[in-house]
């Protein structure tokens, strides 16, 4: 009988290829399998990212979501299928897990960070040999891209889903030094008057694409339109007592 | 006249010298000098991360803090010392750069959350050519070495400063789905008190050391003592609420 093989988290950091790690990298030479979720018919960021490093002759499980936009998340009919799915993903992973491969589950960003991988990490860690490989987070690419120092000194720095009702975003901006708005899309006009309630819309910066081909960076203030892609983000840089 | 040359400041991740990019990795192989900083008479971090990847020739520029914990830092008197420190060093490193050399700052972590380095973006930035490369964060390190997922879907992640109030530790736990405390040292007791009455210290994990050798990772509930080094972490997990 084969001892089962090593499930291993790869962070690939927020884009750049150039941004993943030494650690990362050795990872994905070594996995027999690489596993990445994506959206049946959109190619997948994180094997975007990692396909310069990729060896050729390695196997690959993209495990596509069967429902993205379509359904309701708060729907109990989202739920069941996206519970199923993650199981699915799971036992797809074990398979090769259990003929003794390291599967690599390769991740866009930090994999514990708001990822994906978190759903086969809880399946699947207590009963695998496992191994998370931290990342670059989107969000550091994003500040870092346009040079934003984002939390200094005794700043409280908080991350926000774009999704909370306006009040709630504008209480937590008016609360916070520092702040990251996630999951913009549709939500921006909504995360726009909530700065504007906070006092903050004058520190915030919108940024599209953070560190890929294409990234676009400018005063939220400045941006004439509502539109922006989900995994646009806005920063409201903290440390504003400076010595 | 030579034109100036390139500051570029380097995310070398949080200890783990396999945790530094690519991108770092040639900024290191590629700066004629590095800029650092470290308590006077005790070993640079940055440098013991980065030691491995540095040419032999490369020209080293210590930055040595004048003061650090002996004088109050809300001091008006620290205030002075420490912003005189900062203008000194910008200058240390403007010579080189004046001279055309390209000057990589190393830094722990990320450059541009809560790193030293920002002190001299700002007086720097403006006058020369910039490059800041993320890196992975302390607190990625921590979480991803004890497998303990953060932060998912619609939760609220805060960072919080150690040195905060209790009472303000304690209300801002208790509004917060997932969080990080840092700057333990002395803190300890209270934030173990905050956590306590924001009902969330059954959660709190206490991690020391991060990814170097010799990290220490427990429940915080099991942590007998109150002694913490500064850099020591908590973190308290999110997604309490999954599919």
């Amino acid at each position: 009988m084969t001892s089962a093989g090593t499930l291993i988290a790869v962070g690939l950091g927020p884009g750049d290829p150039e941004l993943i790690t030494l650690k990362a990298l050795r990872a994905l030479q070594r996995a027999g399998a690489i596993a990445y979720f994506a959206k049946a018919g959109n190619q997948s960021h994180a094997h975007a990212i990692a396909a310069t490093h990729l060896r050729p002759d390695v196997a690959k499980l993209p495990l596509l979501y069967p429902v993205t936009t379509e359904l309701d998340r708060h729907s109990a009919e989202y739920k069941v299928a996206i519970g199923a799915f993650f199981d699915q993903s799971a036992a797809t992973v074990a398979q090769h897990l259990d003929r003794g491969e390291t599967v690599a589950v390769i991740c866009e960003g930090d994999p514990l960070f708001y990822g994906s991988y978190m759903h086969l990490h809880e399946r699947l860690a207590p009963r695998y040999a496992t191994q998370v490989i931290a990342g670059v987070t989107g969000m550091s690419g994003c500040w870092s891209s346009v040079g934003a120092p984002i939390a200094q000194g005794d700043d409280v720095f908080t991350v926000l889903p774009g999704t909370l009702h306006e009040d709630e975003l504008a209480r937590r901006l008016g609360d916070s030094d520092a702040a990251v708005i996630m999951k913009m899309g549709r939500n921006l006009p909504k995360v726009r008057r909530a700065l504007e309630r906070a006092g903050r819309l004058d520190r915030a910066l919108y940024i599209e694409r953070g560190t890929m081909n294409g990234a676009k960076a400018m005063r939220l203030r400045d941006k004439a339109d509502d539109s922006a892609p989900y995994f646009a983000i806005v920063l409201v840089p903290g440390w504003e007592v400076r010595p």
